[in-house]
């Protein structure tokens, strides 16, 4: 057990283990606020859901750069450092990427969205919650290992499904939609959700690098 | 002092500080002709103040890729080349930045832009003095600490009023402006003016991770 | 040369060469399929070719992934690995730039498109020549350092051809399309081809980085 992650990594860094854990339910908890706030059509109800999706984005940013000057200031390799920091910083951006929707919707203020806004959601909901486990497992990644390929690979299959329902909803948007502002508004919306599907795939493909190294 | 930023970096590697100075000092000019070039509606004067933006920008450009070859070359530990590296590349990125709107302001020739056109440009050539006043101090990092912290939380700032500006003014742009061609290109503009008030403001973070590090 | 790119890298990690050469051959493959396919106007041949696309695509981040595994897994010094992991990740985000314009032209299906479209995709096409040139010259890098150079230098006189192209079309688009959803269209499928010529561009840089530190 000499190389492996355990040996290496958790015993001298317990703390990065609850800060990964607690940046992981940042996410989970902008999703599922999200994916609640979608359904709500009126300005006012915009307004107050991207108002509690920022405040959840801020919280995410603090820990990240709680993570961030952690690592800057711990005595630790520089191998496991980048490894923590790229796994935090892709967790990051995915929580970026649900703010950047929200707020969107909030200053676009488009038509009722359609249905594959809420599918949408919904797989980024299913891709957080992957993403809880997975990081849950880390502190023991040779008990875990294959629980945790599991989730990477389920975040890539949830990726290509958030590509497929995008792909099938902008030929029909352009195929239906004639109002350019209004076309404008949704396909830009529901290209920041296909962007945050691949920022949730970005921590799979961080886990598999991590993978690959410590067992 | 031994583990200190000055001992580590500047008595081993005094030609950065004067290239990182002159990136700065690039970037500052690059904020002032296009801040005085925003005011002029007519393609001629978009393209004049265009090519003026660009020279600027490629002379960042080389500015950058002495750094880079620098620190390339240079005998010195990873970790201040890593710091160094992404310093320059962040100050470039908002020298990019800017050059990236007055290229848009140049091909979509749109028609005047808005007031806040010019509050956006304003702030960015803030964020210019800031990040000028912050790099000048790095060359004693212990004596100038406070006041680095200082710019970069500035850089914080004005970033949010760079995004305060930039949601209310879309707000407005989707409510009143009904020619789409026309609203797609001052959006587009207003969006990559945004953009770069957040590739200062990582300007800022970068010092910030420095200033962990070495204070 | 004790200190050369040769005796640090090639005899510890002859592998590295062949999957190298093999991904820049996946992007000249890429390259070709996407300017053979871009003159067909109609929806059956655009689905066509981007599923050919997507499939090299595919393929591309298949041998992306074996180096970033066979990377993280070797003994190698990080210096070495960072670059070799550079470089092959900008060959890779070549070939996505290609399946990104497929994807977009198959799921816009704009009007036939411009012959500045085709010009693009041949000067995507030449970089693609000059990288699968460059890559099958590392693998003695003294010798074959200034056509390498010459190489690098190639894909920044390409990537200023493009810039040119782009930017001499949009401002005839906005001149001449008056049709808001069709013009966005084609401004975004265009503007993803002259970012793949960066995206080229990019790999020459990874290129120089290497000569200067291994010359």
């Amino acid at each position: 057990m000499n190389n492996s992650f355990f040996s290496r990594f958790a015993p001298k860094q317990p703390k990065f283990f609850p800060l990964l854990q607690s940046l992981a339910e940042t996410l989970l908890k902008a999703a599922e606020t999200f994916l609640e706030g979608i359904e709500y059509p009126t300005v006012e109800k915009r307004a107050e859901y991207y108002k509690l999706v920022k405040d959840i984005e801020r919280k995410g940013d603090e820990i990240n750069t709680t993570i961030h000057n952690e690592l800057a200031s711990s005595f630790i390799t520089p191998f496991d450092r980048e490894d923590i920091h790229h796994l935090a910083a892709a967790i990051d951006d995915t929580i970026d990427g649900i703010n950047s929707v929200a707020k969107r919707i909030n200053i676009y203020n488009p038509k009722p969205l359609p249905e594959e806004a809420s599918k949408m959601a919904q797989v980024i909901l299913q891709e957080a919650q992957f993403i809880v486990k997975a990081i849950s497992g880390l502190v023991d990644v040779h008990k875990n290992g294959s629980e945790i390929l599991k989730c990477a690979n389920e975040l890539h299959e949830l990726e290509n499904k958030g590509d497929d329902i995008y792909e099938l909803f902008i030929i029909r948007l352009f195929e239906e939609e004639k109002d350019g502002i209004e076309l404008m508004k949704v396909k830009e919306i529901m290209h920041e959700m296909e962007q945050t599907t691949d920022a949730a795939e970005h921590v799979g493909k961080c886990l598999k690098s991590i993978l690959v190294k410590y067992i």
